[in-house]
Formats: C-alpha cells, structure tokens, sequence
C-alpha cells in the first residue's frame, strides 16, 4: 500500500488523522479536496508532501488542458496550504516546469518524482542495513527510534524507519523501539501500526524513558530521520531526537540520521542558525478530547530540535554514508534543502 | 489549604486524580474510604502517603479505643493498600508504636508526623533557595522542574516545587518550566495546577523538549525530586529525570537533586541495584478516553530513572547541601529509605 498515489485519474492518499484506529483513503479529484488534505495533516512528511504537490499539478492539468495561466494561478493556491513546507513547494515547482508538454508530460513528472522517491527510500535502507550491520555485533539488531520515518512519512518504506524494515526483511531486526513523540504522538498513532501492518516486532515508549533505557542496554542503535541537515551536519528533527542522541552517546550507542540528499541544506552552515518553530500551547495542554493541564496553562512547544554533528556516527542517504565520528563530512552532497513535518 | 490532614476527626485529602479538573476533598472517617483513597492514588507522594498511614491509625485508634489488636490487624490493611509505597508502611509503624498512649498519644504522633514534613519542606526549599541563588548569576532565575513535587507530594510546599516557590516568595523566581510527566502527566495534571493557583509564573512543556531547551537557555537550573538516593548519590526519580541531567550537564546548567534525608538509602550502593518496575502497557498506550497506539500495542514502561551522581551537582535535603560538584558525600545522613509513587 502506497502513502499517496495517482489511481484512475485522482490522487489517492491514506489518511493520517483516521489512524491508528481507521484506514481510511482520502480520493482527491479536485484541487480542494487536496487542499483540504494537506492542511489538516493528512498527508504529511517531507517526501510525501512533495509528491503531493506534483500529483496536485498532474491532477491541475488535467482539469485544465491548454490553461497554462490557470493552473499556475491554482497551484499558488496549493503551494500556500502548508507555507513552511518547502517539499510542497518543491513539488509543484518540479510538476509546473513540465507544464509546456501538455497533461501528460506534467503527469509523467509527477510520477517520476513519486518513483525517485520510492527508490531514495530502498536505497537508503540498503545502505542503513549494511551500516547497523557493521556496527552492531550482535546477530539480531534492536532499534529505537522517534516520530513517524515509515512509508507514511514517504511513498513507500521510509527513512529511519525503512532501515528497521530492511532489517527485518534481511531477518536481523529484534525488536523496534518506538518513542510515542510527543505532542502529536506520531510515534504511537503511526510507527505502531506501520510495524504493526508489516509484521515487525516492536514496542512503545514513552519519549522521556528513551535515554535511560539505552544506559540499560535495551537498543543496539538509534536511527531518525531529518527535517534539515546543515552543512556541518548538524541535524534539525523532531523535537526529542537530540536527547536521545545524549543518551545513545553516553550509552555508547550509535545514532544514525537517515534522510535523502535533499534533505541536506549546504546554505544552512550549522544548527544554531536553524530557527525552532513553536506550535503554541494546543497540541501540549492535552489530547484530542482530553485536556491534561489546568486552565489557562501555557506552553513551550517548540516542534523541532538540533542535534549537533558531534552526536552523530554517520549519516546515511539514498547515495551514501557520511562517516560523521571518523571525521567525513558533507561536502559533495547536491545543494536542495526539503523541510518537513 | 494542606494535600492531607485531620480535620474534626477524620481525615480530609484533596482528590488528586480530580485535578486540575476539579477541586474535590475526600473527607475519610473509616478505614475503607481510606483505603480507597490510597489505592486509586487520590493520595500520592511518598511524603504525603507517610502521614496518610499515621493519621489511618490514629483513625483506627479513635474508632476502637482500648482494642489493640483490632487496631492492629486493620492497620495491616491499611499498609497492604499499596504495598510497594515504603513510606506508608513508615507511617503505620510510627503511629502504631504510639498505640499505648491511648487514641489522643496516636494522634498527636500522627500530627508531629505531618508537622515534621511541614517544616522538612520549609528547610529544603530555603537551603535549596540559597544554593540556586549561589549558582546562578541572573536577577531572576528559571528553574526547569519534572513530575510532581509540590505540596500534593506532601503536605504543604513540596520539595524541589518548594525551593521554587521559595524563590517565587523572595521575589526572584522568572518561571517554572514543567514537564509535562508521561505516562501518568503528573507535570501537566498537578504542578500546573499548583504553579497556578500559588500565582507564579510557569509554562508547560513536552518532557523531551527539556534537555534542547536547556541548551537555547531557556532554564539556569533544574530540580528534581528523588523517590530513592543510594549511598553513592545515585538518585532513582520519575522516569525522564535522566535525560534532564544529561541536558542540564550538555548545557552547563546546575542540575539539584531535592529531598528530604529519610530518601536517602545508605543500604542502597549505587544506582545500578535499584530495580526498575515495568508499570505495564495501559498508562502509554492511551490518555483516559483516547487511545494513542495501534491495536494490541505493547509498551516497554519503566517508572523511574536512576540518574548517575556524577551529573548531579547537589543533593538538597531539610538538614544539608551535599555539593557531588565538589566531592562531598552522603556519609553520615542516617540510615532510612522512603520509597515513593
């Protein structure tokens, strides 16, 4: 099962907010309803949003053949649903530079986009496998992780989290620890029943018992995915990924980031010069139905983190692994920044 | 207004698994409701549930004056209420060695129970008060803080929310910043509510927001509470207080171990003896009415943390500063563990 996909002339989308407890498929024909999609966080992940934004050109052209001034106009409107989301943008971008070939040709880019992504996602979690493997001296890996990396995330498999599913697949994976990530607790809502779906063995935490658990010997590895890497590798990812990179090094673990090149940012120096969004009090004082903190209550909510180069042993993308703690480092890697979500 | 007390004769507690929804009192004039009270945690913290235990027996002793042994045999009820929960057993025996005195000779060793953590309280948060105004060089100080410490740990004021509050009383607390406490939210639920209605200033934060926000230099402190501290200064706390200190230590920021000297194990080496209890799957996978995870979800939860002493730059209690920073050790702190919830 594809994340998001074109069938039969529509968009085809999974929807995120139904799950764990429905799977549920949001059919876009329209450009609202796409829309609608994205804003609510239906779609959502770098990767995925960027295919998204080329199926939403795909799916423009075809509303509108020969209406060149019209789809531009409405893909405006589509790249300004999720304005922080720089893959979106890329997308349609990518999906519009085709758009003098006619329906067809913006649909093949669409697709083209879509297949590059599904094999970044193989690569990287063949290049992963073999990376753990070197690493980890054990016959069966345990590894933890955080947030949601899976094919959710993407189109198909994932990033950190398709690392884990390669394992699997190679039949080396012991045990997947998932980090519930909170606020939005993608870890618990998606990662579960992504490893769930695909048979893997894993179990919840709670975000806080990461790092202590590593003391305690309970993972072999931790491996996340990435939001931005900067060009000293500093990594910007959900917020509770730099804690468990202290605990993995105090532990003496290795943490991995796994992410596509274009996730590497070179015009970005370091991590201190990455702004931290805060998302405001909602999503921390409860969940759903349930408020958890007393009135009036306010919070910090910054959604993303930095975690310096120094905490990380390599960096692995869909051509290569940067062997951070040996002293490599990025330089070579294409410019193209992808933020996320 | 007290967590616990005596109040016209029977006991009078503020239910705290109402917060911070409501302020309800459970008012307790047998045994029974008592218990209950014990068991669904309307009463927790290992200080508070000391003096739960003592105020149950002057309870028994007032009910059967001049029957010993039925007093006695109730009492054992009382302590089986959580079993775990040292300091309850702690406060049974006090009250119970009281028992020939007569009902009035139990109940006045039940209120010099309660009195006595009444002043403890006091000590800490004004040793700890000195301390972080020794340690930290800016006018006004915030203090990043996890779980529950506050006067719902005990009867008025709390230990590491004491030293807090203290600083809020001396006009130079800047802000609490809470954690919010997962699984059981005790951050969220109870030290909000407290920070609130005491009128200081706080925000609520994700637990694994801290050790990042620590290194933006959002905190000049952090305290914590201790459910047990081995010989050596290994502190066993709620889970997460681990991550903090590596944050506090990555960050350079004094991380105060808070407590009174009865939590102090001198039979306890190190850390690495102390056994972590797995509290099961419930308390992760969901929050009241929402679940969070797929179906059939199992979590990996360990309720407490041991944070090594190197990463401890103090130890508080109600008689002394203990500096680890600078050598110095617990020898000499009587023998006499709590244990806590």
């Amino acid at each position: 099962m594809r994340t998001i996909d074109w069938v039969d002339g529509a968009i085809e989308m999974i929807d995120q907010t139904r799950l764990p407890g429905a799977v549920a498929t949001v059919r876009a024909g329209d450009l609202d309803t796409l829309i609608d999609a994205v804003s609510r966080l239906a779609v959502r992940g770098a990767p995925a949003l960027g295919v998204a934004g080329a199926f939403g050109v795909a799916l423009l052209a075809a509303l509108h053949p020969g209406d060149e001034a019209r789809v531009r106009s409405e893909a405006e409107r589509l790249r300004a649903a999720r304005p922080t989301a720089v893959n979106l943008a890329w997308g349609v971008d990518r999906a519009l530079a085709a758009l003098s070939g006619g329906p067809a040709a913006v649909l093949a880019e669409a697709e083209r986009i879509r297949d590059e992504d599904i094999a970044a996602c193989r690569a990287q979690g063949l290049l992963g496998a073999d990376l753990v493997r070197s690493l980890v001296t054990r016959p069966a890996v345990r590894v933890m992780t955080i947030c949601n990396t899976g094919s959710l995330a993407t189109v198909e498999r994932g990033t950190a989290f398709g690392v884990a599913l390669t394992l699997f697949e190679q039949g080396v994976l012991a045990e997947l620890l998932a980090c519930e990530t909170r606020p939005l607790l993608q870890g618990a809502r998606l990662t579960t029943w992504e490893a769930a779906r695909e048979g893997m063995p894993y179990r919840l935490i709670v975000d806080s018992a990461g790092p202590f658990l590593l003391t305690r010997g309970h993972a072999d590895v931790v491996m996340i995915g990435a939001d931005r890497i900067a060009a000293n590798g500093d990594t910007a990812n959900k917020i509770g990924s730099y804690s468990l990179a202290l605990g993995a090094r105090a532990a003496g673990v290795p943490f991995l980031v796994v992410a596509p090149e274009s996730t590497v940012d070179m015009a970005t120096a370091r991590g201190g010069e990455i702004e931290i969004e805060d998302r405001g009090s909602d999503e921390v004082i409860g969940f759903r139905s349930e408020h958890t903190a007393a009135p009036g209550t306010v919070a910090l909510n910054p959604a993303f983190d930095v975690t310096p180069h120094e905490l990380i042993t390599a960096i692995v993308t869909d051509r290569r692994v940067v062997r951070l703690d040996r002293g490599e480092s990025l330089a070579g890697v294409p410019l193209g920044a992808r933020a996320a979500t």
